[in-house]
């Protein structure tokens, strides 16, 4: 199932919030592409990648970027697939920058945006697995796992935390 | 390739906005199932219908809610199907609240959000095509046609502004 | 006067603020119920606790989450009883977004939202006070006595001061 | 049942949102006090007000303002009695001024604070009844009735746009 | 020249902040009443010293407060004497909400709003002064070395400066 | 008690909303100079007016802007007198831009802000009033029968606000 | 002077704002290029022109859009050229998002942010020519002529309304 | 090349982020006047700067401010050079005061306004040498190479990552 989702970010300095994306994909037993691209540093080379990671097998994107994050928007523009963004909080306005210059979208040209930071950069991987699920039963199932198994963890926290305060 | 999507709307005075939507996915062949069901005034209703939906072929979720739009990621709650969020403009506060209210889900529970709007019910439209489309090549192909048809008439406005601009 | 109030968190990582709510309660002589159950993870669970919840005697709730806080507008499709909405700082937006997703509930459907944070935590104990002293008037007399307090202690703090300056 | 519930303005420009609330309250059958006081301009005839309303009969405030609305906080700062808050959007803020003003409450002094604008208003009334109930069987059978009637209205119009769409 | 001016603080934690403010009227020499009294907390003993003020002297407010910061607001209900507001920064909104709730007074009852936090607590000071002295020559010219001596010290960053960085 | 105030503006399109500002002054019997000078257009005629309107007999400054609004720090810049500033709202941020160029001024060189748009212009003009009565007794009593008349107007709107809801 | 800036536009539908831009070049007799071109919807197109815009004389770009603003910083990106940009306000959220996506470029690749909507068009222009006019005296000598005349104008409307005020 | 920018700041304070600034001008060759002046605590000073500054070779001027950040446009009001504004986060509201005050430039009077804080900083060092290479054939060879200089430290960033990744 590897090479399903790649993973971009405009920076090396993204990977720390982003790693968490990565991993939750690992968790599905998907393995990523992860490329550092600059929609405004490396222009050609972010078309080069998106234009043939099509056959590479790649079927989802994932891109992350702070500040003017023009980088899901420009990848958004060079494919067909979908593309999740993921606003990152970079600089003095905490990614409502980033925020806004991906979820705002002109009409025609959607990308599927998710929360600022660390939240966002796992529920991108939930969001590729969901729709790679659509054709694969196995995750479907690995879905629904997962769904059980946030639910228990809940359930136990919801326990102990009743413990600390009766203890 | 009927009742593949599902579009939810908070109240029928989103249908406006969200007739967009529709009619975009009508465009590339789609018959979506339009509901109007509330997380706030139908929750039951809501969850009958998430819960069923995936027997009736829906595999894609559109929903759309204004102000405190808890609409979207209360579908996501209940299934593992991708679920997207359209923040629509009401009240006061034009539509900051409902992007808010979608797109920061904590970790564990996606929602694919796009523009307030009607740039995003279009987008949605899209981006459920897209997600659709990794699983059938028809789509994929009208997608392309899409993206150039979409280019063809920026350079036809191009022209004529120009042709305006001299004349 | 056991169970009156219950305490519902998104997650426990919540109960460092809430716990301000909780001690302020016990204050009034309260002991609230805890529950650590999230709309987005544990929807059943959360109806079930909920919708149980008038028969084991709360006759207040109190929500608090942070992000995209559906967590008080969740309880409040589910009962008749008041809901308090208490937004918590989670993530880069600092609360704003906990804030609009708590308090612009659309109409029918009421959230009775308190500050963001501590100040809200302490004034959600506080308002399920005042609305138990309603029906019970030793707790008007225990409000009566609070408001004394507050006066006294902050003319105590205005005393303190002066000496600090002039000394 | 009437006059346990005072609706404060500061303006009587605030009466065509604040109508609202008053014909919610009616609904249920309850007649409301509705004062036009200004914590700004007459601060002695509010407080007057506030401290002899106990004595009228009056349970539950409800007080609207907008731009920098002290009306709410300083109705809550009068009184052992719940205060709800509506924010009116006035001027160029469009509320975004008033909601911070009610809702941002310092520790010790609630004011339960609802959606800007005639959101708020109605739900203000639904709050208060929802307060009121707690000592009244009446009102919690009204409420229930109020929520399967509010369902009902949505199941009915989302019938409605199915027709309208399938037409 | 002393008490000319009161600096009334919402809470004593705000003292930080305004011994600032406190400092820079004492290099005017003039020696500010300093009183921790709240709007929401302490209503009663705010008017009685606000109107009683008069008659100490006082011939301009200041007021600072956090969060719904209704303090400025407030004195300047009770008086006719020119009111200055300083918005503090408590809590997650970093005084974005104190600042709205001090400088959008509705027509009729004007505070006179500084910035946010240690500047605004200066410039409070500075423009006290500036309104004393329009009955005070020696006041106006120590503005007026105030002003001079201001521009020589930037005039002597400016030359440090450029030594360092030549250096 | 002619040419006490000057007010300023940056623009004569500025002068539907501050002529509610020049009117408010006349009533109190202040005729104010009218001046339309700009920070950016005009800056050497703006300070050759404010450096000689002390010798005219101009006592306190009212200067009103949008957008990027450094006119009423530029007049406090060269004045030791105080300076007044109205944030109006012109172009698509709605005066959040002119207010913040105008309250966040650096420690130092205070402005009195007051209000966005038409409730800051009145307030503006009382604030002047205010300052201006520290030093006039017919002035201070003006002002005092201005708060009772402003109160009275409230208690009217009150009874009319009831008889209309009664009748 | 023809062809040294070229106004590159999102949409068509930027044109009534972006007029504004092309007169005022107009007036300092700049003949420029006019483009509809989208980063999202042609980013071929846009690589294109703006990469053989250097050949046919243009030296200054401006380029205008609304919502999740791209189109500047995918200039800048593909050029060695200055890129001015003009956040255009479309949608809901009235050009803070078009604002922030331009503005907020990471460091490596500049754009020159002007005003949102129409005040920021002309300024676009002024901006180009104040470039230009570097290495040309005579731009310099009509850029010092505008000045002087716009502050001729303010005077003018300075003298018309002391007039209106008077009559 | 020398003297041909001039950064100046409104504070001493402002150098650390500014630095970077000047060290980026360094880099092309080009040593910056580097001025601490205020538009409020020194504006005779600043004028004088400003008006001279041609003479002694200045073509682009830098300016950089924070709060109400009046320095860019005071300067863009004084010359008919292009003037760069950057914005500075000083105080609670964390630039978005300062970006405001420099971009929201009413129409006749512009300032190139780059991002908030260290990348703004660097920015405009990069902005200021597109403007200078227009008339400096050497400057738009160092411009070439600085991008593809940077588009390579993107590319082995990535390299970087990805080993980091699989080691």
């Amino acid at each position: 199932m590897a090479n399903q989702v790649a993973i971009i970010m405009g920076s090396d300095s993204d990977w720390p919030v982003m790693e968490g994306c990565y991993k939750q994909l690992k968790e599905f037993g998907i393995n990523a592409l992860v490329e550092v691209l600059s929609a405004h540093r490396t222009p050609e080379l972010l078309a080069d990648f998106v234009r043939s990671a099509d056959q590479r097998g790649v079927r989802v994107f994932i891109a992350a970027a702070g500040m003017a994050a023009a980088l899901p928007g420009s990848v958004a523009a060079l494919t067909h697939l979908p593309v999740i963004g993921v606003p990152l909080s970079s600089g003095d306005l905490k990614g409502l920058d980033s925020l806004l210059s991906i979820v705002q979208m002109p009409p025609g040209v959607p990308v599927a945006t998710v929360a600022i930071g660390a939240a966002g950069a796992k529920n991108a991987a939930l969001l590729a697995v969901q729709i790679l699920a659509l054709s694969d039963p196995k995750l479907t199932e690995a879905l629904r796992k997962f769904k059980v198994d946030q639910a228990t963890a809940v359930e136990r926290k919801n326990k102990d935390l009743k413990e600390r305060i009766v203890g």
